[in-house]
């Protein structure tokens, strides 16, 4: 880390304080240093969001800076961990000091909600690039994972979708009479940390939704080797997605649409009871493979397929 | 991570096998999952590469992906951490197969070099940027630091400098009889990964020379609040980066130039008889503050200055 970079990092990204016990050594070293307890495994995920792919070039530099964090440690939230710290690898254009200070305001106003420590990083000249990797704690070999899904399981959803997917059609011109919870929803979601942890021991297979509950739940389907069949009226859905829906027809989106970050989970009936009360049943998993819809008691067939990068 | 990005990296990036034992879950789910042993803490550090700061446009991807996974163990070796596992970032503007076949052998093949497993990603559509971020053990409470050089230490060079500020040269058309090591050097540097391990318990402070010996011997005293004075007549310079200063009379080079990737360090003298015999003596810290050079009798003062992305 070259000194201009460590100063720029310095100016811009320091804590108030290192919060997390975990922590032995922040920025300013070759490396951070970090205690892992005894009984623990180390939770680690990265994600990239690039300029006019995941964002475009006028969005609210702290609302970036808040969504870059939030859809790491909905990594985290997705495998039951407790997030503990974060690098951060920035490359840009220039050093604009009003949009860093922004930025950095976002990022780490969501770090110290969850206790999460900047250890490190890099800037470097470029386009604009945002690389995060996240780390964090879960009890050893309780992880939830994609491939845990058992037939006869129940699916839940921590919270509504559709309301990201609503967000972005707003922004492009979509004509919503209650914008604001869903532009907050794209904008700035709130990554499902507490209810990931709340889990372990609780659900079977786990994930995020990033690029929509079809594309999403469909991982789980693969990985675990089974097939699913969702309620439509089961599914959990904002007054202003209603709206939408009844608006345009498209009832689609909410299935397909990413950017909701809430967990989509499987639990064993017998454990139903322990399901934290906000969570929401949707559908059951099943022996025959695919994601089908019961929807006003048509069942149809959905395709499982999210956002492709080089399609 | 979409489908279409874990197919890439399923594609390019699959290794052999997990070869590291504290890897509990590779790539393929939310999170990737590390044990780490009792008695060890975890250093981490992340280092980007950008396509014409940090290389050119016709770079060997193969060379290109050893050099990204090189900068990044080099920086656990700093600390005296063995290499455990790292995730790699890629944003590239479109899928070439050919040069990330190339990039994907050159990267893989140093990491399994040392049993180095890669654990995850993310693969973007923007400009050619490379982020991996590097996770390694080191015995708790022992790690290498900056900040722990005490007056009265000798200085250590891991090996030879000036040798990728020499392949750098040649590269923008210097006439060098000796080209090979020196391109060696400068597209493929090896990692002082052994010799960092074998400095535990042996040097105080330790840093690897990225941006030149002056610059990152200067923040070692800057951190540790000392001084240094150097032996020019020590100093370990190849036989090609001689002539090259006999022929240009440019001698400071060998101390300014950056990616040399060998391991500055500082130790007590009575542990002196500990250290590798590969390795220079070729200064002491002193008590006075900043960074002289002792050359032929004649003492300078150097300044203290590496690469400024936003000079």
């Amino acid at each position: 880390m070259p000194l201009s970079e460590f100063s720029l990092i310095q100016r811009f990204f320091t804590q108030q304080a290192v919060k997390n016990a975990s922590t032995c050594l922040g920025i300013g070293d070759d490396c951070a240093l970090l205690a892992i307890p005894n009984g623990y495994e180390l939770a680690i995920t990265t994600d990239t969001m690039v300029e006019n792919v995941h964002f475009f070039k006028d969005t609210n530099p702290e609302q970036l800076g808040h969504k870059l964090l939030a859809v790491n440690l909905s990594d985290l939230a997705s495998m039951g961990a407790k997030p503990l710290s974060v690098t951060l690898a920035i490359t840009l254009p220039s050093v604009n000091e009003a949009w860093l200070s922004a930025f950095a305001k976002g990022f780490l106003t969501l770090a110290e909600r969850y206790s999460v420590d900047l250890i490190g990083g890099d800037t470097t000249a470029g386009a604009l690039t945002l690389t995060v990797q996240a780390l964090g704690l879960v009890p050893r070999g309780r992880a939830l994972t994609r491939s845990a899904a058992k037939v006869g399981d129940f699916i839940y959803l921590s919270g509504n979708i559709g309301d990201a997917g609503l967000g972005l059609k707003i922004t492009q011109g979509y004509d919503c009479t209650q914008p604001d919870n869903a532009l907050k929803q794209f904008n700035q979601p709130d990554p499902a940390c507490d209810t990931g942890q709340m889990l372990i021991g609780v659900a079977n297979a786990c994930i995020d939704i990033s690029d929509g509950l079809a594309s999403d739940l469909g991982h789980i389907l693969q990985q675990s080797h089974v097939g699913a069949c969702l309620h439509w009226e089961e599914l959990p859905l904002s007054d202003a997605v209603l709206s939408y829906i009844q608006d345009t027809g498209d009832w689609i989106m909410p299935l397909v649409a990413g950017d909701d970050y809430q967990l989509c989970f499987t639990v064993s009936p017998e454990k139903a009871s322990l399901v934290p009360n906000h969570c929401q049943k949707i559908g059951i998993i099943e022996a025959q493979h695919g994601l089908r819809l019961n929807k006003s008691g048509i069942i149809q067939t959905l395709e499982v397929k999210g956002y492709e990068h080089f399609s």
